[in-house]
């Protein structure tokens, strides 16, 4: 009964993460209910979003011109870089406040099994970039799962002695994500970061 | 560090219904790292629906013709007749199997400390078709709140003596909301109902 133009929004909904075919109709309910102008507004930032964002020149991160806000901002020290798996990992690092250097994405972990070779990630960007740059300490805040782990190696036994290599203090559970970290213990984690 | 797209599509998620400031950050990076054809497709399904979607002629739920699939569904027994509050309560009666008449979408409930009184559902329409369309019976399917019993017997007091007016059974729990009811308590509920 439903009308072809909702069950596709349905359809489109449910693709989202977390939000099964139950959920999407609730949502798309709530947006046939709401003024049309909502719909509007979240399709243009939808739209938007895919037409402006591309990868940072230099970090890899999302950005909107060549540079993403943060490796545009004169303030943050370029002599300590941050290497991150993700975007996404970006943000709760930052909300802590206990970091003002840059970024590096990677683009992933090591992973053998699925086929990621170091090769498949952005290594040899960031050595070039700790060269360049005249990096002092790349801390590592790779994931803490088994490829987060060997990446962080991996990358320790890359650049040790050219930089100071640390890693995020243990204080996160093992096996999980980065990205669904609260504030407080990301925050003792990057204070208690140890040397590789 | 969000750019600007970003945070305005963040803004745009966190609007809807469930959906809070971390779940629509995790919605946003999802759709950053996916193909930009699904944000383009989403956002298609968004405009598409708002364009199109209109209110039915008859039963005033969704249509994108002049008439609902349901309204235009020959098969349908014109003189069963359901009253809803809202259009999304009529999913939800479909997934039972046990009704094969129509519907008519009130547009709320009565609730004169809202300010909703009978003149701003409409209940001319349900009375006009009742007479138009030969109506045997009326179920109504009104929620089981103060406001919907409300309806129920408001609308009972009018038609009463012109068609069979029945009501949903109790079974379904005081309070609730029958876009969420599961198919088995409304199946029962549907098939109990008792006469008012």
């Amino acid at each position: 009964m439903l009308t072809p133009s909702i069950e596709r929004l349905v359809t489109e909904l449910a693709r989202l993460p977390g939000i099964g075919p139950r959920s999407a109709q609730r949502l798309a309910f709530h947006m046939m209910k709401a003024p049309k102008e909502r719909s509007r507004g979240l399709a243009e930032a939808l739209v938007e979003m895919a037409d402006r964002l591309r990868p940072c020149a230099v970090c890899f991160s999302f950005a909107e011109a060549e540079l993403c806000p943060i490796c545009a901002d004169p303030r943050r020290d370029p002599s300590l870089l941050c290497a991150v798996e993700e975007p996404s990992a970006i943000l709760p690092i930052e909300r802590t406040h206990e970091y003002r250097g840059r970024y590096h994405v990677l683009g992933g972990a090591l992973s053998p099994i699925d086929g990621v070779d170091p090769g498949d990630l952005r290594i040899a960007e960031l050595v070039a970039r700790i060269e360049a740059d005249d990096v002092v300490e790349l801390v590592i805040a790779t994931n803490p799962t088994m490829s987060g782990e060997a990446t962080a190696l991996h990358l320790a036994d890359l650049v040790r002695g050219r930089v100071r290599v640390t890693r995020l203090a243990s204080g996160l559970p093992v096996g999980a994500d980065l990205e669904h970290a609260d504030e407080l213990t990301l925050g003792r984690a990057l204070l208690g970061r140890r040397e590789l």
